[in-house]
């Protein structure tokens, strides 16, 4: 089916799921870009597909949709679309299964920007954390930035949303798994702490940091060194940073 | 003064310095937000400050202008802007003085994100990397972009713009600095390789890496482990994790 009204149905739902609250409301969230519709993978179900002339030879095994140009530069996000998207459905994670698991563990308190999430859960996925933890106020890691930023890494990763951070540490406490925030009102170097194997890092707000009241629940507090002028790194790399360093003491040696 | 008009001479400087090639030309370039213009150091020339009413009761100890918030906003590169920028003149670097030191060095062969390029030279600063070295089809560090994600770390770190990587490469090698490229196409662990007291990181492009030609001539090739599913790592977090692991293998153990 050719669409070419952006007053069609379909490209109301697209541009409306731009909106956390109609996210969540329908479960569902948008993929943009060949490669990242192409890498979905086949765990996940796919709504449909909505592609400009461009892909139209291309099986997607998914309902299929052509658009004009003009009305894929109306549902599309990006500055220059490349002409393909898929509305792809949220999948429920168990939270006592992955909590079994023993490995890395990211808690995300406050984060606000979306393509430091996403770097962030790209990074989770490459060291393969078990699974990232997001307070009620970060940022929605279902965004159209946050999906692209993490490069396809939001499907090989749970996910879970609105957590009341409290509570996960309380049952983080039960499954043994160590809780470490990254603060800088501490002596503990990241570098010199010895990292249990099961280990979850907490990482906070841009410019904030991580709130007291987790910061007074974590076991223990760990700074990332810094001995020259600036005064704070970008949040993805510290948590990064934090994440190979685990994965490292963990994994290597 | 008083800034009125958008035809303002003033603010047809400012407005032009958003081009390189105005950059380049007029040795400038602009800093944008209260905090980064407070932060830049005193030995920096600032040309001028142009602010808005909410900051004129303050001093910045140089040439300020006021301006309504209709100019400001027509000179702004942010969505929502504070009110304040200063035009700051490029600073020239002695290369051969850099290269005696002995330390970190990061060298980006043809990044193409702007806020990618501030967040490795704001982790660089917080390193206390000795210089940062561009190729030259790198995007502009002095971009608006660039200077914002780098938090004021343009102003702490030397950075070296245009540079033939292939001259430079050999120049490190006369100075007995080892220079160590990421790629994938090796089997050289990150955590696995010892790392010279001073020693280069070649970082690449988003999406194809570091460039043959650098490659080849590079001393090492090292891989960062990923034993995940994502297939790469955001290429500031890459270079940053380089970084923590070399500062941490000559300073911590």
């Amino acid at each position: 089916m050719l669409i070419e009204s952006v007053h069609n149905n379909i490209v109301k739902q697209v541009v409306s799921l731009q909106d956390k609250q109609n996210r969540d409301n329908n479960g569902l969230f948008v993929v943009e870009g060949y490669k990242q519709v192409s890498d979905i993978p086949e765990t996940w179900d796919i709504e449909y597909v909505i592609c400009t002339e461009k892909y139209k030879d291309i099986n997607f095994k998914a309902k299929t949709y052509s658009a004009s140009e003009a009305v894929f530069k109306k549902m599309s996000e990006t500055k220059t679309p490349q002409g393909i998207l898929a509305v792809v459905k949220k999948q429920k994670r168990d939270l006592e299964n992955i909590l079994k698991e023993k490995g890395i563990f990211v808690v995300i308190d406050s984060l606000q920007d979306p393509g430091n999430l996403g770097s962030i859960i790209r990074t989770a996925a490459a060291y393969n954390c078990k699974g990232i933890f997001l307070s009620k106020n970060t940022v929605d890691c279902f965004s159209g930035k946050a999906v692209r930023s993490s490069m396809g890494a939001v499907f090989n990763v749970p996910l879970f949303q609105e957590c009341d951070l409290i509570v996960l540490m309380t049952a983080f406490k039960k499954h043994n798994i160590k809780t470490y925030a990254l603060a800088l009102q501490t002596d503990n170097l990241l570098a010199n702490t010895a990292f249990a194997d099961s280990t979850a890092v907490i990482v906070g707000n841009e410019a904030d940091g991580v709130g007291e009241n987790i910061l007074k629940n974590a076991d223990k507090l760990v700074k990332i060194e810094m001995p020259g002028k600036a005064q704070s790194l970008n949040a993805a790399i510290a948590c990064s940073i934090a994440v190979y360093e685990i994965f490292r003491q963990i994994n290597i040696k």
